[in-house]
């Protein structure tokens, strides 16, 4: 790190409970790039006067983390439309005091869609009812997608999800399989936004969709970001299939406010550098 | 530098014009001490927002400088005897949400004024009516210094701060000498915080006092801390006498913030290598 000076910008990320992730992968590039910023990581004592403190100190910016995407939607002065899209904010910007609220990680969704070049006409089976299960329905819904179940065990959540983006809601996988693509027991994109396969959960080792699923599908996508590789990814490797990761989803987001903040886009080799430093925790 | 991290604890300072002396002073102690904290200088675009961010980012402390010394005093909490006895602030230690007030600089002259073993029977001239100048002022008087005398060429302000602390004022040095210890020309102790001797102002070259005051006081104080050795500091060392400079305010007064942030007291020999790094800019 540099020798810390007074003329540093500063940006930050407000979290109940921070991790390092941002903090590594923002000062990285910052020092990669010879930027003379800094990146740090809080849990607010007070949503509010915190992000006062954004508008007062000159914060550049300022990430969004649980609990507090939706509260912070009443404090920012402009909603970007990937923020307004799912009424949750991953990412503040401040524009000389005027804070503009964005969200990333459906910015990210988006682009692994086109990217991976998923067609519209194909089925989904998303599974989750949660805030990131929100921002990836509405980034499958805004790419053009129809033929979408959501699956939930929590019917009011499920249907809710649905309901919001004209998709359907099955209460199984297997109750949605049969309903996906005229009854064949197959989808052909299957995304996973439950905790289903994250490191240290109780389902760390369990596959968030059957085998038979997989393999009858064309595209697997975890949102999933720890471990790197869950069960369910390994799987669709393992089937040949197209993998989407939660490690890329939480890269490019992370890239995506780094853009936003400083207006610079670093090298692919830079960025895997920083995801790297980031992970070698 | 350390690599920096979610868990690290942050202090700021507050200026209109930041300078790099205290982030180079904090940022040095931090490391030598093996402490996980870091020190940011920050131009605030609002003040009530700024310490609203100090409380609900949870920012351990905070040192104000021009021209808010006065106007943070209605957003604290509390006021240390310090800082009531100038109303004015220039260190908020946050406890829990709870904020205090100090002001180091008067500490640091009263520190300095025990140290050097002023005698309270000495006759005093203080040149000079702004803000550090009460601080000096009010020192002197709680130190049980009454024969004191304010030299300002403003006659408002002059008279203003030496009724304050029920000292004498003068309109000039000549007149304070006449005036001091019975009239014979000569006083005591002689006390420059005025800009006269400077770097970089109009009257850097010039000495605060005449050399004749000089030759006959026991002990040159001067307030300026930029140069580490003015024109008057030199003066006083040439002719023999007991002088204490601005940098030693300005190295004490750090350091009483940074014991106020820590509870750590740095040994002299680190606080020595703080100073030094501090100045090597």
């Amino acid at each position: 790190m540099p020798i810390l000076n007074k003329d540093m910008t500063l940006c930050i990320s407000l979290s109940a409970r921070p991790s390092n992730n941002g903090t590594r992968f923002h000062n990285y590039l910052y020092e990669a790039l010879g930027l003379n910023w800094i990146y740090k990581a809080f849990a607010p004592m007070d949503l509010a006067q915190a992000i006062a403190g954004v508008r007062g100190l000159g914060i550049r910016g300022c990430a969004v983390s649980m609990p507090y995407k939706e509260d912070v939607i009443a404090l920012v002065d402009r909603m970007d439309a990937s923020a307004a899209a799912i009424d949750s904010v991953n990412t503040i910007v401040n524009d000389s005091g005027v804070l503009t609220a964005y969200n990333t990680d459906y910015t990210a969704i988006a682009q692994l869609i086109e990217r991976n070049k998923l067609d519209t006409e194909w089925s989904v089976i998303l599974r989750g009812s949660g805030g990131m299960a929100k921002a990836t329905a509405a980034a499958f819904r805004d790419a053009g997608f129809r033929k979408v179940t959501v699956v939930a065990r929590n019917e009011e959540a499920g249907r809710n999800l649905a309901d919001l983006y004209g998709f359907a809601w099955k209460p199984s996988v297997e109750a949605a399989l049969q309903d996906a693509a005229g009854g064949d027991g197959a989808a052909d994109v299957l995304v996973n936004v439950t905790p289903i396969g994250m490191a240290g959960g109780p389902d760390a080792d369990s596959l968030a969709f059957p085998q038979d699923a997989v393999d009858a599908a064309r595209v697997v996508f975890d949102v999933v970001a720890l471990p790197p590789e869950t069960p369910l990814t390994r799987a669709g490797r393992a089937a040949g299939k197209t993998v989407i990761s939660g490690a890329e989803v939480m890269t490019i987001q992370a890239l995506e406010q780094f853009i936003l903040y400083t207006g610079i886009k670093p090298t692919p080799e830079q960025v895997a550098a920083a995801e790297e430093f980031m992970r070698a925790q």
